[in-house]
C-alpha cells in the first residue's frame, strides 16, 4: 500500500502516518518527491481496511498494490488449471469443451431432444436449469427437483456432464446429489454464504461473473469456494451492464487474456446471456474460442419460439449443430482440440 | 406488447405472430405504418417470456408496455406507504428519519459510543452489521450473534431501532429475532429466496438497490418481499457501478423523483457506500433531502482511523453531529420535519 | 510514478526498470517489499508517456501518484474562483446562479416569453442553442446566427446574461461576438482545438462534462482553456452515459464535493440533461444547490408540448417560477443567496 | 412511435394526445388494452421532436419505433459496402484488412521500421497520428504536417494506404491531401461539422465509436458523412467506458454481428485502444477475425518502451508479426481471405 499526501503537508502528518502503518502491523517507508511525498506500507495488509489511513489529515489517496487474491493467482500456481467435469469431459485443457442445453428444464421431451441433439453435435455437457432467478415474481420459476431429476435422466441417456444452478445454500444438497457440475449464477457471485457451501461439497464450480463485478471481485469469489479446499473451479464470463441498449449484456472478451494473465483457473463464455439476441451466437462462439476461452456455455432449445425463459437467446438444434462444425476448424486453426 | 416487424415483412409473418400472439393467450391488433407494420398483442403478459416471439422470422423487436411490478406500484397504491421501524419511529412519512452507526460492531465500547452520540444528535435508527458481506475472504466477516446481542443492548440502552443486515436464510430467525429492520445488502438484492424469507418474518425491510439494478429490477425485489405479504419495504439507493473512478460507488439521486413517480413505498440514500469517502457524506446528505428521500443511512465511527471496516466512508461523531443540525434547517426549507 | 514489479522479479527487471525510468529524466528509489518489489519514479512526469514502462518485462502495473492537472487544481490556487458572466452578474460566489431559457431559439416570440419569465422568476442567464449537436442529421439543427441575434436582443430587453454553445471553431468568433458566456458542450468536452479556441477569446466558458469523462479529464478540459490565459471557465455536471434507462442521463452530484475538494472552479448543474424527464427537474434543482453546486443550467420553454428539441426535459414557465421560490428557501438553508 | 398513456388515463387526455399527433402531421391510432391504452403515430417522425408529447397530462412514455438512420441502413442497401482505400486495397470485402503502424509518428526512422515491418507481415495499410488528441495540454501532440509528410513518404516507399486522424475542419484539407484514409477519433464522433467536413472530402473515412455511443448514435454518426455524398465510411470499434479497470477500454465485439445485422457498412476493431495492454492484442485481433469484422487497425512500434504515446498498448514489429500468421489461419477457419 502506498499513502499519498497531499501537498504542502507537514512533517506531523507525515508521522501520524507513519504511526497508523504501524499500528496496522507494517513497516513504513518514506519517500519525498518533487511535489508529493508518499509513504510506503511494507507488509501484508491484504486482511486489514487500512483505507482508513484515508481519514488521515492531508491524506490525498490510498493505492493498494498487493493483489487481493492469492489462491487463484497465477502466482501461486504458474500452469494452468484442468477441471473434470464428470462423464470423463475436462474443462482448461487443450480440448475446447461446450456445454449446451436449454435455459430451462421444461419437460421430459423438451430435455431430452436438446440433450440428444447437443450430444450428437459435439456436446460434452448439458445446461438446464431447474431452479430459475426471475427477476419478476409473476415468471416461470423452474420446476425444481423434479427438473434435477430429468437432467438425471439425460445423463444417463446420453453420458454428458450436468451443470445446473443452485441458488441457495438450503438446495446444495439436492442439487449436488444430481448434479456433475454446481452453478453459482451472475446474481450469486457476491453470495458469500452460498460460495462458500458450494466450495464445501467439493464438487466442480461453474462461476459465473457478477453483472458488475470486477476482475478481482471474480477472482476473488473464485478464492471462497477455493479456500474450502475446492480447487475445481471454472469461471464464467457472461456480460456485463454497460449502457449498450442492443445487447441485453454486455460480452467482454477480453477479461479471457486478462484472467489467464492472472490466474491459472479456466474461463469459459456464456454467449447467450452475453447478448441476449439468438442471432449473434455464432459470431461470438467463434470469437470465445479464438479468444483463448476454455469452453462454451450455450443455451439451445428444440423450439425458441415457445421456449418459456430466454427464448430470445436461445438457438435452434440445427444452428447449434452448425455452430459446432464452425468451432471445430476455428479450433484447429488456434491449436485447439474439440 | 408490442412486436415490431422489419421493414419488407410478407404477409405469412405477420400470420404467423399473431398465431404465436394467440397462443399465448393475448389479442393481437395489427397496425400497418408507412414504414413498418407493428402487432399489438394485448392482455396482461407479466408472467410470460414473450420475448420468445423475437425468434419469429422478420420480427425486428419486441417493445414491452406493461410495467412488470404491481403491488409496489402507484397505480395499485396511491398513496405513499409510512413504515413503521420499531420504537415509535416511522419512515415515509412527513418526518426525515436518520439511522446512523458503524460499518460493522466491532466491539461494546465503539457500538455504545456510536449508539449514544448518534441518538443524542437526532437519529432515530442504530446501523451495524453483524454478519458482513466482503469482497475477500480474508478480510473481517463480523463478529456474527455477538455483534446481534451488542445492538439490542444498544437498542435498550437508546430507544433507537436497530437495523442491520442478514445475509442467508439460515441467519434469518436470528437475526429477526435481534433486530427491528432487516436490511438486505447490494449483494443480494437479487437473491430471491432470501427475499422471500424477509417477507415472510413480516419485519420491516431496508433493501439495497444491487450494484448494477434497473429500476424495475430494483422495485421487482421489493415485489418479492410485499408478495409474501410484507407491506413493510423501505427502498434505499447506495449508488451504482459507472466508469467514475474518484467515488467507491456513483451515487444517483434522481431515482429519487423517480421512485416517487412510479411507487408508494417510501426511499432512503446511503452516501457513505454511495461515495466511500466521508468527506462527501455532508453534502450528498443535504442533496438526498432536497431531493425528496425520506431519510438516511449513514456511517457513523467514533475513531474512523481505526474502523475495521470501511473507514474511509465514516464520519466521526463530532460531523454528525454538525450533519444532524444542517438536515435540521433543510428540512425546514422543504417542508419536512425531523 | 510508482512501478509494481511481478512476484518473481529478478534484480536484472529492475535494472531495466531503473534504467528506463532515468532515461525519462526521473529519479528512481526502489521498496523491497515482503511480496513485490516496487520502483518509485521522483520528479515531474506530466508530459510523457511513462505508461510505455509497462511493456518492461516483469513490470506489473504503473500506478500514477501526481494530478495531471496544475491550474485547475486547488493546490495551485486555494481559494474558490468567482467568474464574472456579464450584466454584474457571477457564478461562483456566495450568491447561487440560475441561467435558465429554451433548449433551442425556435423564434423571437417563443425567446422573448422564456426570457421575461425566467428573469422575472430570478434568473441570472438566459440559455437558448443558436447551433444545436444533434445526433440525428434529420433534426433540427438551429437557427443559426439569427438565433444569436435573437438572443442579444433578449440580453437588450432584459439585461440577463446570454449562454449559448458554440460547436466549432468557424462559429466561435460570431458567436463571441453576440454571447456572454460560451457553451461547450457535453459532445465537444474532448475536442481539445474547440477548447484551446475558447479560451483564446477570454470570454467565461460554459463547459458541459462529457458523457462519459472522467473527474481528471474534466479537470484537464478546463486546464487546456486555462493554458491559453483564460481563467473564466464555469463546470457544469450534466450527467453521464450509466445502465441506467429511466433517465436520458444518470446525474452524478457527488462530483460537486469532489470537484470543490480538487478544484476552485465553480461548478453549476445541468438538471435537464441530466435526467430527461421534466417532472424530475424540480427535485433535482433543489438537490444541487443543497449538495454546494454555485448555480444551474434550465431549460424552460413556453410551451413544452411543442419544444423542437428537447421537450420531454423542458419545464414550463409556470413551474420554473415555483422551483425558484423553492430555491430560495434551500439557499437560505445552506448560506447562500439567490 | 406509441404514446403508453398512463393507467387510469380519460377520454380528455387521449384526445389531447390524438391532438398533438395530428399537430405533428402524423396519423392516430388507439388501441385500448386490458391495463393499458396506447396511441400509436403513424408517419415518419425521424425529423421531429416527438418526446415533447411526454409532457401531454397522463402520458406515461414514447416509445419510438422506427430506426433513426436510413441511408446506413440495411434495409435501403442490403449488400455489404465494400470501400476502396487507396492502394488497390479494401475494406469489407472477403478480404480482412490489417491497418498497423505506430500511434503517433515521432520521427522519420520511428516510422519507416514500423511502416516496412507492418508491410512485410501482410498489412495493407499504415496507421499514425500526425494530431494527435490528448487529454492533457501537457503531452505529445503530434508532429503536424511533418508527420503527414512522413507518411506520405513511407506511403512511397511501401505502396501502404495511409490512414491518420484529422482533428479539426481546419485542418482537414492538408490531412486529406496527404492521406488515403481520414481518421475521425472517438473523441470527435459526435463532431458534426467535422462528420460533415469529412463527407464533403469524398475520401474514406475511418469512424471511430464515440466512448459511450450507442449504437444508433454511431450508425447516424456515419449518417452525417454518407448524407454529403461520401458513402466510403468504415466503422471502427475500439471500447467503451464502463466499470472495468483492468482494461483501458472495454472492447465490446458484439457490436460485429450488431452492425452486420443493421448496417451495410463494413466494420473494423482497433484491440489497441480496446484494451489498453500490448498482451491482450494478439488474443482480440483473433477474436474480432472470428466474430465477423472487416479488418483490425492495430498499434505497432518498433521500440515501445519508448514510444511518446500509448506504448502500454503497442505491441512490438515480431509480436505483430506472429499476430498476422496466427490470423492467416483463423481467416481460412471463417472463409475470409487475407
Amino acid at each position: 500500500m502506498i499513502v499519498v499526501m497531499k501537498s504542502g503537508v507537514k512533517q506531523e502528518h507525515v508521522d501520524h502516518v507513519v504511526d497508523l502503518i504501524r499500528q496496522y502491523g507494517l513497516k513504513d517507508h518514506i519517500i519525498v518527491g518533487t511535489d508529493r511525498t508518499v509513504v510506503a506500507a511494507i507488509g501484508d495488509d491484504r486482511g486489514m481496511d487500512t483505507s482508513a489511513i484515508e481519514n488521515a489529515p492531508m491524506v490525498d489517496e490510498i493505492v493498494p498494490i498487493l493483489k487481493p487474491y492469492k489462491v487463484a493467482s497465477r502466482e501461486v500456481k504458474s500452469e494452468p488449471s484442468v477441471i473434470p467435469i464428470g462423464g470423463g469431459y475436462e474443462i482448461g485443457g487443450k480440448k475446447f469443451g461446450v456445454i449446451a442445453g436449454p435455459c430451462s428444464v421444461e419437460n421430459e421431451k423438451q430435455l431430452m431432444q436438446a440433450a440428444h441433439a447437443v450430444k450428437k453435435a459435439g456436446a460434452i455437457g448439458l445446461r438446464g436449469g431447474a431452479f430459475k432467478p426471475r427477476t419478476s415474481p409473476y415468471e416461470f420459476q423452474g420446476l425444481g427437483e423434479e427438473g434435477l431429476k430429468l437432467l438425471a435422466k439425460a445423463r444417463d441417456e446420453t453420458g454428458l456432464s450436468v451443470c445446473t444452478e443452485v441458488m441457495s445454500i438450503s438446495q446444495m444438497d439436492m442439487v449436488a446429489e444430481y448434479a456433475d457440475v454446481l452453478q453459482i449464477g451472475t446474481r450469486n457471485m457476491h453470495n458469500f454464504n452460498l460460495l462458500q457451501a458450494a466450495g464445501k461439497t467439493g464438487k466442480p464450480v461453474m462461476l459465473k461473473r457478477g453483472w458488475s463485478a470486477t476482475l478481482k471481485e471474480f477472482l476473488l469469489a473464485a478464492e471462497y469456494i477455493i479456500n474450502e479446499g475446492n480447487q475445481n473451479v471454472i469461471l464464467c464470463e457472461r456480460g456485463i451492464r454497460t449502457h449498450e441498449q442492443y445487447v441485453r449484456n454486455t460480452l467482454t472478451l477480453g477479461i479471457i487474456p486478462a484472467v489467464k494473465h492472472e490466474s491459472h483457473l479456466p474461463i469459459v463464455v456464456d454467449p447467450s446471456q452475453g447478448t441476449g439476441h439468438a442471432y449473434m451466437v455464432p459470431s461470438m462462439c467463434k470469437a470465445s474460442l479464438a479468444a483463448g476461452a476454455d469452453g462454451l456455455l450455450i443455451e439451445v432449445h428444440p423450439d425458441p419460439e415457445h421456449a418459456m425463459t430466454d427464448g430470445a437467446q436461445s438457438v435452434t438444434t440445427e444452428t447449434f449443430a452448425q455452430v459446432m462444425d464452425d468451432l471445430k476448424r476455428v479450433a484447429e486453426a488456434v491449436d485447439r482440440e474439440m
